[in-house]
This record gives C-alpha cells, structure tokens and sequence, in this order.
C-alpha cells in the first residue's frame, strides 16, 4: 500500500467542526492541527525530536526568511530544509509574501511581483508567484503556499477587491508554476489563500476563483492582522463555509487560545502562529487558567509546576520559582523550558479539541475551556 | 552497604598522573574529572539530563551570583540548589571570593571578610569565611570550597605572601565554619586550596598550614589568572606534589584542552572551566584538531558534522552548514547544539585521560593528543 500524495479523511463532525488526518509521504497530519513556526529553520530554543515530543505533526517554515539566510539554491545543494534542520515530518512554507510587507523594505509592487530590500544586509531581491514557488519547492516543502498579497488592514471595499483580484491572478500563476515542478509536484501539495478582507462576497467571489483553479486546501487569508477577536470571528461565521469541505481549512497566523477554539467551531482544520514560542521567550506561560508572566514578583517562592497536571517535562521537572529565576537572569535554559511547555500547552489544546469533536461534545468542550481561560484571565 | 561521605580511591596512576573515583552520598565522581559550570542554577543552554548524557559526573555552581539571584536563605527555602535546578548528583560551590575580585565593585577588604556591591543591582553585601560557607550549606552543596582571596597576577613575593598567609587564616576559620553546620557537614566534603602565586616556598608554606588544618581535597588556587600555559605548568610541575597523594587536587578555573592535559600528567584530578559553555554561545567548536569558529564562512556548504567521528547528539544529527546558519542568524538552538558539543569534548577528553592512565599509556596518548590539536590550530 502507497502513502497517498495527499489526503484529506474527515473522521468525525460536530457542528461546521471536523476531526481527520491528512495523510502525505513524509507522515500523518491530525486536524485541527497547530503548527509551531520554524522560521529560520529551527522553531526557536527547541531540539526537533522535542518538538515532536510536544505531538507536533508538522512546523511551518518562512521562505522570506529562508531565501535570505541560507538562501533558497543553497538550501537545495544542502539536501533541503528536512535534512538540514533534521525535521523528517511534513513542513509548510508560506509563500513569502507577508513577511515581505512586514519585514522587508518594500521597493516595488507591481502585476509582476514585489521588489523588496533584506532587512538583513539591504540586498535587493524580487517575489514572484514562479519565484515563490520556486523556492519552496527548492526548500523541499511538503505543503506550498500560493504567492498572494495579504490586503492590508483596515482597506477599503475598492482596494480590498483589487487586491483581491490580484492575489487571484496570482494564485493561478502559482498553480501553473507548481504543476510544472516535476518530481516534487508529485509527492507535494499546493494551497490556495481566500482574501476579501471583512467583505463578505469579495469572500465569495474569491472563493469561486479559487475553486476554478483547484487547490488541495484552502487557506483564510488576511486575518489576524489587527481586526480584533470579535470581527475575526464575524468573518469566519460565512468565509470557513464557502471552503470545500472535503478540503483543509487553514487560518493562517492564527492565534490566541481562544481564537483556536472558536476558529475550529467555524470549520477550521490548521493553525500557525509564533504566540506559543514567542511568549516563551520572553516570560508568558500559557495555562488552563489563562496566560501567566513568569517574571511576576508572586512567584519568586512558587514550588508549583507552571501549570499544575501538566505533563510536559518543564512542568514535570521544574517549579514557577526556578522558571521565574531563569528568566529574570537572562538564561537560554528559561527560554528553552516555557517554549517548550507553551507548545505542549498548544498540542493538547488542539487534542482536546479533536477528542471532543470525536465526542460529539465540541460546545461543552469549548465553553468549559473558554470559562475558565478566559474568567482567570481577566482577574 | 552504606555510601561513604567522602572516599577517593586511585585505581592506576602513571608517573604523576592517577585516575580513580569519589565516592559522595550523591553518587560516583570519576577522576580526572572535568566540572560543567552552572553558574547561575544552570549549565547556560543545557538542560541537566543533557549535561548527565555528556558524561559529567559533577557541576560546579558559583556562590557569588547564586547568594545574589535568587539568594541563599531563598534557595534553602525553595529546597537546595539540586531541587531547584534538577540535578541530583554532586555539586561543587566556589567561595564566591574570586568572583567578588572579578565581578562585584569591592568596597572594603579587611581581616574579617570582603565588602562588595552587587553587579546587578548595587546593593551592599559581605562575605567572610563563615557567610561563604553558611550560604554552600543553605545550597546544599555537596563539595565547599574554603573562602580565600585569589591572589592577584602579578604579585611581589611580599604580596604573594601576606595574601596567601590570610587565605590560610581563613581556611581554619572555613574548617571550624564547616564542622558547626551539622547534618550538612556529616554529608558534604571541604576543600582547602593553596595559594602562594608564582613562588614556590609560599606554595610549600600554604601546603603545610592546609595540611595541619585538614582537608577532604586540595585546590591549587591562584593559577589561569593571566600567566600563561608555560608558567602555569612550571608552577605545576611543583606545586601538586607537595599536596597529600590520598586526596583529590582540583586545579581550579582550568582550562584550555591542552592545559588539562598538562595538569593531569602533573597529578591533577579535578576541572572546572566555563571555555566550553562559553564558547559554545559565541561559536567556537573544540575539536580533536584544534578550535574551529564556526561562523568562517567557509562552513556555510560543509555538510560533515562540527568533529567528524564525534558521538554527540550535535555531531550525530547535524552538519556544519546547519550550525554555521543557526550561529550567524543568533538563534538559542546554535548555543545549545554548539554547547553540547563542546561538553561532549570535555567528557571525552577526560575519560581519554582516565582510560590512559589505566592502560599506561598516558605520556603516548597525551603526545598523540597535543600534536594533533596543536598542530591543527596552529595552521
């Protein structure tokens, strides 16, 4: 029996919510699933076999990042992003685009691409749809992201569309550019990224392009960009069902805690986001009782795990006291032990999530869960 | 059978070398044994069963920074310094004099003990014979080292010795603070350490003063303080064999590769130096052929690990091209990978050492050793 290219198995449904796996060539993919952010081909302060550890079915990756440092050819002649950071797993690459805006210095945007200078060294470089894609292949990436445009926010109906149409055009050109990849279009999958900002038939109309072209999923684009909880979820109510449902349903950039559980309600299958290994770094634990800082005098003498019943080896091993320490002195160990529980606190939040799909018992899962992250939160 | 306090048995020697074992409540130290610094409660960038997987038997932490952050009273409140940072086996403590000299603002040094100020807030504090050794006990060290004053580099024979005579005036008022703590003194070991700079009857004299107190091993102190690698082995070269051969020696501080090597074919049995965790975080890579900085570019395509041969988990798993990528781009897993290795190398080096002394073949395997890196390092 082959491993499929890729497939979608929904195992379970509870509401717009699904359960299943993704099934590729370098492993299975269970949904809803959170991938960790390796940027730089490493997910920050953590060895991969302990990101696996953490139930990790697949990280992400940058191809802003990674086309400047180490270099996309480079990449390639070192045997691609799995051997050189030593992930075998499945790995996504975005497709560059948003970071360019965020990160870069943007030079030129045009129906071509983006001009843009490195914020590493001011070099010039270009993004196209075929570049892209060019280099997520060269990456070896198991899931490829189309070339789009994420639509700033807030944008008006007129710019949202416009951009829009052109993330589109672009999305076709990167399909073209994938299809033509040989070898790694045959073991790779390719998604596509609905934009229309908070307008509901851009949404639509996006969609409808998407579909034309044909994508093994589809992506939520332009969210998470600073339109708040509240209005993430007003978009999500009617953007998540217009998505095939025999697709993946990924929100990129996505999010807090409590935007992962009302995201999976309204359809969601896939997540990213650096919150967990960021806030690791700089001293916020996340908890069942809402997000805590380490660095807060109140712990100084505390002798409880980060989270009590926890079973990641910080919390098995260390108390909030010793935490508190390394972290108020500046050492890598403090980095290393709250990233590391952060994206355990992730993982079993998306495997509670899929049990209680299984269940059948999704909106008493959730409401428990956002009760109590939620009112501990706002003490 | 009951696990002794305190019992060095040499298994072989070899000329003036020895290799053997010491045996604590807390477990087994095999010598020559090299001690992993964990300065502030942890070995930077490692987590302490990593440190174990190295091969370390025994890590050193510093009293100055730990009496500072989180503070003694504190530690002991919070269960001793092995609760706090899990580990379990031995622990060496410093007096935490020599990095008052080196780190603290000194505001007065009398009879009595040092005045100083904290490097990390300004605030006043003191230590003398009896605080130093009360804050090793409320760590729960299992190894205390006297309080002395490490004897600046260069010194006059005249300030060579009113130094080394008041070290050893506190080295009787250590004693009598050791042998007044109890439960702790029935568990734990103190160490005396000679002092007398660069002058071999002051070396004589502090030996002697040390010997009528009694002690359960003997520092050689004052040496890795600017010398050099040639005067620190003409020190050596008398020095340890004035100290009583059925105790461990510990040359403290030390050192380089080659350093150790020299010292322990002068009858050294005990290490402690921050060169490999330090070096590791700023990417230099100790290998059989010399140091290598890992940042040369001329590492950003070599896919052969950092030492090719080497076990670690580092060598194992990654290559050269990876690490040089993770160190330039200032990424936490470039220090821990890097910092690992270099542990490894340390073991490897000392076990080298014993497995030598053992067979016989010390003077051969040390030529073979010393040419090899030498002549790499030096290209």
């Amino acid at each position: 029996m082959t491993t499929p290219r890729f497939q979608f198995t929904v195992s379970a449904t509870d509401g717009s919510a699904r359960t299943g796996t993704i099934d590729m060539q370098r492993g299975e993919i269970r949904t809803p699933a959170f991938m960790p952010v390796g940027t730089a081909a490493t997910v920050k302060a953590m060895k991969p076999a302990d990101v696996r550890g953490t139930g990790a079915d697949i990280i992400l990756g940058n191809t802003y990042h990674l086309m400047l440092r180490p270099g996309a050819e480079r990449m390639e002649r070192l045997g691609g992003l799995h051997a050189f950071m030593g992930w075998d797993r499945p790995i996504l690459t975005d497709s560059g685009g948003y970071q360019v805006m965020s990160l870069g210095e943007l030079t030129k945007k045009s129906e071509a691409g983006v001009k843009f200078k490195s914020h590493l060294d001011g070099s010039a470089h270009m993004l196209t749809p075929e570049r892209s894609i060019e280099i997520q292949r060269l990456l070896g990436a198991d899931i490829v992201m189309a070339f789009d445009e994420c639509t700033p926010f807030p944008a008006t109906e007129e710019q949202a569309e416009q951009s829009m149409e052109r993330s589109m055009r672009w999305a076709r050109r990167s399909r073209d550019a994938f299809d033509s990849g040989g070898e790694h279009a045959a073991r790779a999958a390719l998604f596509g990224i609905q934009q229309g900002s908070m307008f509901r038939p851009l949404r639509q109309r996006s969609t409808d392009l998407l579909l034309e072209i044909g994508f093994d999923g589809y992506a939520v684009g332009g969210l998470a960009v600073g339109e708040g909880h509240e209005q993430m979820c007003a978009v999500l109510d009617h953007a998540v069902q217009m998505l095939p449902a025999d697709k993946p349903r990924y929100l990129m950039g996505v999010g807090k805690p409590d935007d992962i559980v009302e995201a999976v309600r309204r359809g969601i299958d896939m997540f990213d986001c650096v919150l967990p290994t960021r806030s690791g770094r700089t001293g916020q634990a996340f908890t069942l009782d809402g997000p805590i800082n380490i660095r807060n005098a109140r712990f100084a003498e505390d002798r409880e795990p980060l989270e009590p019943g926890c079973p990641c080896p910080t919390c098995s091993t260390w108390s909030r006291a010793y935490l508190h320490h390394l972290v108020r002195a500046g050492e890598i160990l403090g980095a290393m032990l709250m990233t590391e529980h952060n994206l355990w606190f992730y993982q079993r939040l998306t495997a509670g999530l899929r049990e209680a799909i299984t269940r059948g018992e999704l909106d008493s899962h959730a409401r428990r869960f956002l009760d109590r992250y939620r009112r501990a939160a706002s003490v």
